[in-house]
């Protein structure tokens, strides 16, 4: 067993806190390259990634995303994109129709192989030392966003990651039990209440007892908070302007 | 640097073939473990995992796979489940409303969830020497797939992924050029032609020269053969089905 490995991936958490350190080139090749080797659907690899290392358009992001320092401050800022224009690019090239191209199926492949190849960059960025934090708040103004990295239709932002040399070393947050996300053979439709009952004890502690950022809230109370607004209500008509999804 | 990382996201290929050999439950529950330990956004953890052992359900989900023997023979097989019902659960007991859950931010969470969670399982089953393919095609008959594992409402099964003992040790597929999948700080709307035909050039060859399965097509040709046909239309009616993903 290649334990490095395993060990990578247990000692994740997220940084948001970087140092003014720049990535490399080379190290921005690497991350790129680890993250196409990730699997892809039908090889189609309908994803692009956009690396950002003007601090001009990171500064743009920033307010898109709840002000964060960290979209502003990082070695390095990636948006990962679900991509249907390449395809239509060559399908348009090879004369063959491109209206299958707005269909969820094709959306979720999409989606599917930019989450593949986003979360391989995570892995092999922590295996270099750099820390990572994923922006999905890039989507609270999608059409700044799409605005500023100049997309094109059939093309999706769906969430940013801050690249760079951690400046924190914060506490791993704790996971749900096993068998509260684990489901053998079928779906079980109860929730072990002893179980998510001790988790949400131990999510309690670990908030109130953190580096930073203290507060009172279990994991439940969390999930019940987060469910009070309808969030980034624009996303749908967006979709559905950039010609992905419709049907 | 941690070069076992960077080596086994590297060496990726997908298997298709596996031995008879049966993971154990440790082996299950370190996978699950690692696939957990991934970013989850606004740590919602919005999906779970269903693990697989019942030969029987293995064999019900086949046909639906394009009949792959894979799919019914190895060592496990896991289905990611993109999953609002638990927080919807969590909510009723919690007493808040929880119809916010049918929004396409909360399908999109979902989503990107179960994916970076599969992706770190298959990253994790690589590096302790097993071999793993995503199954998208359990998708073939969502309405089919559903019902055999039992899913309730707000939940929608994203992918398979069988794991297991390689029984064959295929190829690397190669990916597109570097300067195709990136673009540096804006989307750049050009493919470079160049670059593309090297690539269909090198496909071409991996095609013609692997072990089995030979064929003479270039990677632009087998895109514009995808195209042709728009493919599991089943998908967006079953969302709505499920309340997800409507606004």
């Amino acid at each position: 067993m290649n334990y490095p490995v395993i060990e990578t991936l247990l000692n994740h958490r997220s940084i948001r806190e970087f140092t003014d350190q720049a990535l490399t080139e080379a190290q921005v090749r690497l991350l790129v390259q680890c993250a196409q080797a990730a699997s892809t659907s039908s090889f189609t690899q309908s994803y692009s990634i956009i690396g950002i290392d003007d601090p001009e358009i990171k500064k743009q992001l920033r307010p898109i995303a709840y002000n964060a320092p960290y979209v502003e401050h990082n070695g390095y800022f990636f948006v990962f994109v679900a991509d249907q224009y390449r395809n239509r690019c060559i399908g348009k090239k090879m004369g063959v129709a491109t209206d299958t191209l707005d269909t969820t199926q094709r959306l979720l492949v999409a989606l599917g192989d930019a989450a593949f190849a986003a979360q391989n960059m995570a892995v092999a960025a922590e295996s270099m030392g750099l820390g990572i934090c994923y922006i999905g708040s890039i989507q609270n103004a999608i059409d700044r966003t799409a605005e500023i990295l100049n997309l094109p239709e059939h093309t999706f932002p769906i969430f940013g990651m801050a690249v760079g040399y951690p400046a924190q070393n914060p506490e791993k947050k704790p996971r749900l039990p096993f068998d509260v996300i684990f489901h053998k053979n079928h779906y079980q439709h109860q929730i072990p209440a002893e179980k998510l009952s001790a988790y949400d004890q131990e999510v309690a502690h670990y908030y109130q007892t953190r580096q930073g950022n203290n507060r009172d809230e279990t994991w439940t109370e969390e999930i019940a908070r987060g469910l009070k607004a309808p969030a980034r209500m624009q996303l749908k008509p967006f979709l559905d302007h950039q010609q992905l999804g419709k049907r």
